[in-house]
């Protein structure tokens, strides 16, 4: 008898569709299309894109006005992910802030995501602190659970997603861009939902049905 | 700023109903409605369960019908766990073997629970072996929740649930017995969704909202 087992998937790009690339494509502002591929360090990230957001007036309450009429599940996810948790448990892993799922978690069905959150001026609206709950987190997650008696597959399309990759007992790369995946050819990699779901039947030896 | 809260959940009980009641019911074996509050010996009852499943001859799949055709999540349920699946990640921890939610999960819009397990005779169909995957596991995966950054609120509604309460930063006993709640003076007890809500709410200093 192995253990029982459990699903961990990062979320945007891998359910979800980029938020703050349709912060960006609402707002207009080029520079909030920047991610950690062009911009490397985090924090350095983040305090350009808070401070951009100060400069415009933008409030967390129009964030989310964006965000609930432009962020939608991508095609395929919501079956995608009631197909893994009719059979296991799932755990969405995301550096997301919570409070920019809230007004589009109910059109993922409500996973379970354990993200990162905000602080907001309660006078202006105004974002004024982020926290990260825990620095690599990810993968601090997959231990835990790891820990408490799982055999993990976790799976993600970016550099952040190494590390939760790397620390599950099986994994894969979801749609990454082809300089990550090629950089680490020991980690499978695929592209659609049916190819990821075959990866986690034979890593986890699911009984194969439809 | 406080860590991010997180909401661990017993599952029969304070969502769903009872299994093994509802299996006795629909098999008439009136010693399957024996639980823990009568054989305080997990292993002496489980193994006592196992033994008349095997001497009527009832298979998973036997077990899965019944399970399917009579148990529902209890009034109220979903309502409440999508109410604070609106707000904070929720995870169930319970000790209902997984292969018993199977038929059920999808009444309850697939939360992640986290559970026990079972082997099953591949030609027979019949149970030949539980799997517990942690002793004390509630207690330790509140412990593993608040060791990645979590204030966890923690509720259920038996003894099973009482390390996991007293592990968590907040808890409440949710239509506990009597007995149980009496000689736990020290845990809030509660009976109503509403109620649940309200303790939720102020022991994590949410945002007040309908």
């Amino acid at each position: 008898m192995t253990t029982p087992s459990l699903v961990a998937l990062d979320m945007e790009g891998v359910l979800l569709e980029e938020v703050w690339l349709a912060i960006a494509s609402h707002t207009g502002i080029e520079k909030l299309r920047l991610t950690t591929r062009d911009v490397s360090d985090y924090d350095e990230l983040m305090r350009m894109r808070l401070d951009i957001l100060n400069r415009h007036g933008i409030t967390l309450a129009d964030l989310q006005s964006v965000i609930a009429e432009s962020v939608k599940p991508l095609p395929g996810a919501v079956d995608f992910l009631n197909w893994i948790r009719r059979r296991l448990p799932v755990v969405i892993l995301s550096d997301i802030f919570m409070e920019f799922v809230q007004p589009v978690v109910h059109l993922m069905e409500y996973p379970t995501i354990l993200g990162n959150s905000l602080t907001v001026d309660p006078d202006s609206g105004m974002i004024t602190k982020y926290h990260i709950r825990q620095r690599d987190g990810k993968r601090k997650a997959v231990q835990a659970l790891r820990d408490i008696g799982y055999t993990v597959f976790a799976a993600g399309d970016s550099y952040n997603d190494l590390t939760m990759i790397k620390e599950a007992d099986a994994g894969a790369l979801f749609r990454a861009p082809e300089h990550i995946s090629s950089a680490h050819p020991d980690i499978k990699a695929c592209s659609e939902y049916g190819e990821l779901k075959d990866l986690i039947q034979s890593s986890l030896r699911l009984p194969v049905t439809a």
